[in-house]
């Protein structure tokens, strides 16, 4: 069965490729908006991790109303969440029998409902998984420790191909680059190098 | 790491072995309340599965409680939540990193909330994994046809070790053979086999 996982390169999305390598033959998909080249540094990790890899362009106004939407707020958080929602209807128009993201228990953002995944499903014809949804912080850690080699460091010095990066360039061109820092609090990122030796 | 997962022979919590194997040294534990021999069924199917086994005694009190629950409500799933939680904290305190179970996305009983989750692992210093929260009814259905060798049949007649043969078998020994039929929905239930061939 073929299942698209949306990828960032980051250790959440791959250790869920880990987890449904098993059972589906699974592409990584870096979802993007053509704002930045980020999305090389997730081919990069997947092909570090042996997965095939591909990008899937997403609709640029739907960055736009997000970056808007986020400046508004002063915070990421539902901009993120649009955009990954954006993301998953997306990506679901390719032909695959599943779609799949990184998405953990204890992550407030993206949240994907049931009634979110349910509807996606239905309406899409193809079956949504969030292998990491039963999985809690410390689990993701230990298991990361475990199975993946990482790079950690703040958000604008590690190289990572989530939405965060191309927001951040679109929030600059249009606003300057201090309304990034008003919008986004400092954070860790993680990056993946490969398997752990 | 040493994994319990709370096992009973049935698709979904064998799919989640499935899952956790990669990662975990799995151990199925069939938690029980002494009432009846059925945890012998989910040995047979950890053995063909190929799976260490192991049996954990429930508190017998709380089996009685939860039967006097579910025949006030005249419906399962309160007393089958509770068992379901004392089943979580008593093998919590085994000697292992890390507590499972097979709960589904999709599943409206037993549903295990992310406090309750968090609360698990911060009293028992494990952490609390289930594999199967992102998946819905219908990966999981396309993914044990796949993997797993079932046989399926009406509640009565498949011989099972989850929670609702010993609350059955409670609840004739107590109110009678009629009781079980007033609180128990008729029902499809699956046995496993073996792995797909």
């Amino acid at each position: 069965m073929d299942l698209a996982l949306l990828y960032s390169g980051g250790k959440d999305s791959s250790l869920a490729a880990l987890v449904l390598d098993r059972f589906y033959d699974v592409e990584l998909v870096t979802a993007h908006f053509g704002i930045t080249d980020d999305w090389q540094h997730a081919q990069q990790a997947a092909d570090a991790l042996g997965f095939p890899f591909d990008t899937h362009e997403l609709d640029r106004t739907v960055a736009e109303e997000a970056v808007e939407t986020m400046r508004v707020d002063g915070y990421p958080r539902n901009g993120i969440q649009r955009v990954h929602e954006h993301a998953l209807e997306s990506v679901s128009g390719r032909d695959v029998d599943a779609v799949a993201d990184g998405s953990r228990r204890d992550d407030r953002v993206p949240s994907v409902s049931r009634a979110f995944a349910q509807s996606l499903e239905d309406r899409h014809g193809v079956d949504y998984l969030s292998p990491l949804a039963g999985f809690g912080r410390s689990a993701v850690d230990r298991l990361v420790a475990a199975e993946l080699n990482v790079e950690t460091g703040p958000s604008e010095q590690i190289d990572k191909a989530d939405y965060e990066g191309e927001l951040r360039a679109l929030l600059a061109e249009e606003h300057g680059q201090s309304a990034v820092g008003e919008v986004f609090p400092e954070h860790e990122q993680t990056y993946v190098l490969g398997l752990a030796e």
